[in-house]
């Protein structure tokens, strides 16, 4: 008899629920609760402090998303830093680029990339690249002595509470900007346009203090409450809203089409972040 | 203390759940059970047979994205017929168009029309236009006897079973090209393309087996399960994907940037659409 998993999601006025054929892990780490369970529908769900991280049926959507439209954007991608991610989701898209020379993944909770290597071995696949470089620290307290080399942030974290409100301030975007070369791009998951405009508002307004390219763009997911979901892309010198390299690596989702077609046209954007 | 109200959608593989102030109607009418409540967050909402049809805080774009796509792609609409839209949400948005004469809509359930008059005071606007006829009838029944007069043609169901499974079949299609004229369009709102992509394939087949112009169009809406929401259109002669009038009404979502940017890229929609 499937039992019930239901969210505790604090910034979402719905709650969902997904049925559940099978706990496979429960723990909590330093950090925070981890638990792992297997959907009917949804095949295996992570979920962290009672908020679904992500499935196997639709992650990739996320994860190509979040990784290909600045590696895509950018000239030359060679060295990349992820802060979070922990699932190994965005690494593993980061990593389908063969000009990728270097991916440095900062994941606060050793626990996470753990559980993920155990349960999700078709997103943990990129820790055992010898490109990758794993360390276990936290995202913004990295930054604060790190050189500027890299060529690509993604900002791959849950929600913006606790240890994760650390990596949308606008001093965190300095320490990026800093870490970044001068060809550099950031992009960050930032919620929801449904549920939490004015975060992203926020988010965006905080990126142009710092970037003087900011672009919007988002991608419709089902396993996030309010769905409409949005990435905040920041950048040194290039542009962003067109891929002006060659696919690289097979998607399921991303494609030069769909990175054009993600970015929200100008009048919508305007009309959206109107204060 | 809010209570909490659980939608029963056998369509959706996660269960929504909405807080629930104050009940305000309760009851059954001949075809299914009708509720309206107060969420702290979304204002009313509209059940029907225990599925959330729509909420005060976002129905403007399910219903702008309905009714503007199709009157601003036809060269000059005059005459529509909304099936189903018992609510009025549609209707409000086809009235903004001045050059439109005459509306015609067909509900099957006198009493969501009842409902929504008593209590969507904004939606029901339209039942007082003298331009309004409303006929308590089934769609595909009325659709039968029509002559081929109308310019435009909006299918405004509940998901696709029970009574509205009947708008969505080869049949009604036929019929309602029929009913229009040679230049004549419809559109219908075709379900989630992450729940129910088979569903959105089976009926892009069935209209191009009928019209000769068939295209697809998505809007994110938080409170339909699956959300990346779908409407197919369906054309005899214009094309479908620019605005080619001038805005028409005010609106809060629908613009001709939106317009056009709400059809799947074609690339994007050949991959999702394969069998």
């Amino acid at each position: 008899m499937a039992q019930t998993f239901t969210e505790r999601d604090p910034f979402s006025p719905i709650t969902y629920s997904y049925l559940m054929e099978e706990v496979l892990y429960q723990g909590r780490s330093q950090h925070q609760d981890i638990l792992v369970f297997k959907s009917p529908f949804f095949g295996r769900v992570l979920v962290l402090d009672g908020v679904v991280q992500l499935t196997e049926w639709d992650e990739y959507y996320y994860h190509e998303m979040l990784a290909h439209v600045p590696l895509h954007a950018h000239p030359h991608p060679r060295r990349v830093l992820i802060i979070g991610g922990g699932d190994g989701g965005a690494l593993r898209e980061v990593l389908k680029h063969p000009g990728v020379e270097e991916v440095t993944l900062v994941e606060v909770d050793a626990q996470v990339v753990e559980v993920s290597r155990r349960f999700f071995p078709t997103l943990a696949t990129g820790f055992a690249d010898p490109r990758t470089r794993l360390i276990i620290a936290e995202g913004s307290a990295f930054l604060a002595g790190a050189p500027a080399l890299f060529d690509v942030i993604l900002v791959d974290s849950t929600d913006p509470v606790g240890l994760a409100a650390n990596l949308f301030t606008q001093s965190f975007y300095q320490r990026a900007a800093q870490a970044l070369t001068p060809e550099g791009m950031l992009t960050s998951q930032t919620e929801s346009l449904h549920f939490h405009r004015d975060f992203v508002r926020q988010v965006q307004g905080r990126l142009a203090q710092v970037f003087p390219i900011v672009g919007l763009y988002a991608v419709p997911l089902a396993t996030y409450a309010g769905n409409w979901w949005t990435f905040s892309i920041a950048s040194r010198r290039h542009p962003v809203s067109q891929a002006i390299r060659a696919p690289q690596g097979v998607t399921r989702y991303y494609s030069a089409e769909v990175h054009r077609h993600a970015f929200l046209p100008p009048s919508l954007r305007e009309e959206l972040m109107k204060g």
